[in-house]
Formats: structure tokens, C-alpha cells, sequence
């Protein structure tokens, strides 16, 4: 398990353009970019700060995982994904230790990562991802 | 407000030796630090990835802040933390902005960091935290 750096913290919120009018203005950041993410039901906002981004989610359906997050929890910090060097491998050694697994393959994530969850009942209540930039 | 990067990430926790476990024999990550911060009613545990801490948080008293926050909404991220080149003046800023601040004033917080932390009502729900470190 090689993890190098926080690749992004995503953010579930109720309106969007709101949340980046706030990232901007206020905390002065840039919104580079806005992506729906179909089989997520999400529309994303991303912002670039030192190493990491911050992704804002917006839900597209009150059904997706991001609306029923905010129904259940209201708006806040969603998940924090580590950069793994090998998420293959990372995926197989988490497997050997028993750790619950919501992907237990690499799927494809915003801006075209690789990506897998690990099961918030390992992980002391934190929805955690791991990810990697293909190739 | 000149943002650098995310200095680290406060996770709530329930069992900080526990946790401490998790992330170092799962992670892979080295917990460096352990701190009580008296004033806050916490132990903290730190590790280091890339430009960015995890902060795991204990509470010390069912009446601190952490304790009141696991009691309302489980274990899980608690703030969020950017380091600002000028605490002093982002504060001012965010006043004039008219941006709710808990702490009008930078106080101490662990690792002799000064911080001060915004009222999430205007941040769509997320406790973000300024921090500059000291010369």
C-alpha cells in the first residue's frame, strides 16, 4: 500500500454554482472545471489547491448516493480519496486484511481516474476512496 | 486570501488507538504525534501524507466539542483545514465579506499552529478551519 498524497475531498451540496460562487469569492480559489458524472448522478465543480482538489457534488436525482447523503446528514464533507500508486494492488492487500470493500475492482471516477470505496464500517465512520491517474 | 493547501484533515473518532491501528497497519501510513490539547477537550493523533495531515480526534470529556459532535452525528471528517499565507489578514477579509467566523481572532491550536475557524452556516455545511504556522 503505496498512498502519496490527499488526491481530493469531495463535498456533497445542495446548489452548486452557489458553493463555487463561495470557493471563489470568498476562499479565492478556481473553479477549472464542472463535470456530470452520469453513473454517479452527480454534476461536480472541481478546484485545485497545493496537491489536492476539493470536488463539490451536487446530486442530479434525490436518488443517487449524493441526495440521499444530504437527506440522511444534510450538507457536508462526503468522502476523502488517497492517491494510491497501484490501486490494483492496493485493492488486493486491502482484501487479504479483511477490510470491507465497496468496489472490490477499479471503476472509472471523474476526470477519468480509477477509483474504488472502502466500506465506512472499517474505517471509523470515513467514506474513503483510493484512486489513481491511468496511464 | 492566499490559500496554499490543505494543512490537514480533522476526523472524529470514538477509539483513537483503535484508529491509530487502522491507519497504520491498513494505510500504511505513520502516526508521528500524539497530543492532548487541553483546551479543546481532545487527543490527537497525527500522520503525514504528501503536503497534508491526518488529524484523528478523541475526545477527553463527553462535553467537548468532539464528544458533542460524535453524540449528534457519529464518527466521521470533522473540518477541514487550508493554510492561509496570512491569517491575520484572511480574517479580515472573511469580515468583511461578512462571513460568520467562530474565532474572530487566530488562537493556539495543536502543534502550536494559529487557527481559527469559520461558522459552517455559510460554508454549505463544512467546518473549514484557516491555519498559518507560526514563525
Amino acid at each position: 500500500m503505496n498512498l502519496t498524497h490527499i488526491e481530493h475531498i469531495g463535498i456533497a451540496v445542495k446548489n452548486l454554482d452557489a458553493t463555487i460562487r463561495f470557493y471563489e469569492e470568498v476562499l479565492n480559489l478556481k473553479c477549472y472545471a464542472v463535470e456530470e458524472v452520469a453513473d454517479q448522478k452527480v454534476r461536480t465543480a472541481f478546484f485545485q489547491i497545493g496537491q489536492t482538489k476539493i470536488e463539490l457534488l451536487e446530486t442530479t436525482s434525490p436518488d443517487g448516493p449524493i441526495g440521499k447523503f444530504i437527506e440522511k446528514r444534510g450538507e457536508g464533507i462526503h468522502h476523502i480519496a488517497f492517491a494510491s500508486e497501484n490501486l490494483n494492488q492496493s485493492l488486493i492487500e486491502l482484501q487479504k486484511k479483511q477490510i470491507n470493500l465497496i468496489d472490490d475492482k477499479p471503476r472509472k471516477g471523474a476526470e477519468g481516474f480509477n477509483i474504488a470505496f472502502l466500506h465506512p464500517k472499517d474505517t471509523s465512520g470515513v467514506l474513503i476512496e483510493l484512486c489513481e491517474k491511468p496511464e
